[in-house]
């Protein structure tokens, strides 16, 4: 744990979705599969908290999403969401929709990479999760759908129109955002949405290989190309060619680039310990 | 129309354009063919004051640019605007950069998606125009030409070195701007500048089916969508997902989104209103 | 050379690489070919001045960046600067790292165009050197590898997390920084990593007539179509398109657009001076 917690509590249990940690590793695996893992109030509840948390932890070293069955995620659960949302007051839509901003903001913001096991349909909030992770693993019969105005809603939710622009340029992301079709997996890929496609089968093992590798390798360097791709999105050129300056003087000092030079002179493997 | 009107009256003839409106859709028609709709003065202030008045107007969902023949927008014309800037002064040439500079600022800011139909060449002004627009549907023989510095002016001119680099990248941006080549319709849609390719036959066709999904379509929805993708492009991450929860939250309390909820609860088709 | 100098010299022999002018091109020739072209303190430096004092020279209008041998530049020596790095200080790391980074910030910063003619493996710091130039001619052989956390140390070095976003999107920026994998020629260039890829006997040639091209067009609406390019990445739309209106206005008043329509006038081609 990480020395810098006081009287707030670990939370010990999620009972929103699978939660488990090997060995560097945390996965999270969305577990309502007979509604393609459809979000509800209290998985976002349990997102956004867990992201808290996970930082402080000394034991993972690397985020997986994935879901369970079929799905990835469906999005907000029509029922369990949008039908509640008809009966509130503007003050409580506006608390549930910065909610919802809260699980992408902490996406982001986590200093960890995080693995997006995408192992079919991505929709709506779905779709949003997996374009704040890092990494986007698609299962060859995954779908993206960003279908937010297909229930009369704005395509720009939780963070999509600031996100999707700078991952696949603004010309791609006005046509997915506003028409809120499908799009198949390798078109995902093609475009840059997309890190991998797989064949479904090999989904799991895929995402096991890279989150193993990120676990095993210099987690602080990993950590720190993170949370500064984040940073520099909204930085001009001059401060963030000062932030990496300084940044990397930081880690020349650190443990892992030692070893490195002590591994390399010395003709064998680097041992990371990630500090 | 607007309630928010008072005294200034509503253009009812636009002189330089073909310009028509049909359940919902706006047709603005470069109508110059002998010169591949070439823009002259006159052109550029009908535009700028067009797209200023649109969004004031009830009847209109989206707006579609074309070009009559063969050419989309061949740029200024050289006789009528390059010819005529040789005799101006200083700050009469800054009064006619600025002009054109606030069509793209229009086009950008204007609350309605638009459809730019590139029927043939798209060059120098004509590809900034096009490059401004929400889709780009492109005749199979249509091609690009950012060509300004093969008149001797820079090639980032009516926002082109801002909006290029955010829609197909930095390195492609400069050598597009930079060296000013054609485009060709296909590369363009590999490179994210196109959003569709069409045979020359079937492009007044593709184009109508879009504009007229969008105005049947709910409008708001798309609307929004359109103004957040433009702002968050110059706003940071928390701004952003701030924004975007004010924004849907806002939406969750109009008309469309309940009656996508009605529609699904009753299980039939919405019918959007655009409210 | 520029009216603008008063009582420092220019350098009139650079020891750690080869630096020739001919006809308006100047040419950079990485020169430790037994090494792959590896950094040493002393190139960084070079490097740094000469990018500061090339934009006050008037007999040059493109820099061109090649390796000698079968490297590009395989970023900083393992032994002359990562072994040196061991002993140093946290003041004098910083000094280190904000050296590096002044080179990017030179190479963005110079009114000149810049071509980096790839010639072979393009690593560390010489990756980032390459991404910092304008044009990316790639050898088929070439590759990049932003092998940074490789070496234990942050993939965000030099500006390269704010720059390869900007050219690739944050998706697969993400993937090349954080794992630091090797990227062959032609998938750079299906990403937009690279200008254009040619075979390996071909890159002096066309490295070459793509300087000779710029070399000999009109020199102001480059630079200025750089510059701009660089400025506006961290710039919002409104602004963008306000500083575009401005220097076009100055460009309008210049020689080289004077030149285009007294040519076109006349029918035949403009002499470009560059004024």
């Amino acid at each position: 744990m990480s020395p810098f917690r006081a009287s707030a509590k670990i939370t010990e249990s999620w009972a929103h979705f699978g939660f488990e940690v090997a060995d560097g590793v945390a996965t999270v695996t969305l577990n309502r599969p007979e509604k393609l893992n459809a979000l509800t109030f209290d998985v976002y509840a349990d997102l956004r908290d867990l992201l808290a948390e996970l930082p402080h932890r000394d034991d993972i070293r690397v985020l997986v999403l994935t879901g369970e069955g079929r799905g990835f995620c469906s999005g907000g659960d029509v029922e369990e969401i949008i039908g509640e949302l008809q009966k509130m007051e503007t003050a409580e839509l506006l608390e549930f929709t910065r909610m919802t901003g809260a699980v992408v903001k902490a996406l982001r913001e986590c200093p960890l990479p995080v693995i997006a096991a995408v192992n079919g349909v991505a929709a709506g909030a779905g779709s949003v999760i997996a374009l704040a992770s890092d990494f986007r693993l698609l299962a060859r019969s995954a779908k993206f759908a960003f279908l937010f105005t297909k229930v009369g809603l704005a395509g720009a939710d939780m963070g999509s129109a600031y996100l999707l622009p700078r991952l696949v340029g603004l010309g791609r992301a006005t046509e997915l955002l506003m028409l809120g079709d499908k799009l198949p997996a390798e078109r995902a890929e093609a475009i840059g949405l997309a890190s991998q496609v797989v064949d479904d089968e090999d989904l799991p093992a895929a995402a096991a290989a890279l989150a193993r590798r990120l676990a095993d390798g210099p987690a602080l360097a990993y950590s720190t190309t993170k949370v500064l791709l984040t940073r520099e999105l909204d930085m001009d050129l001059g401060s963030s060619i000062e932030l990496e300056a300084i940044t990397q003087a930081l880690l020349m000092t650190a443990k892992d680039h030692k070893e490195f030079y002590a591994a390399w002179s010395a003709g064998r493997s680097p041992q990371w310990t990630g500090r």
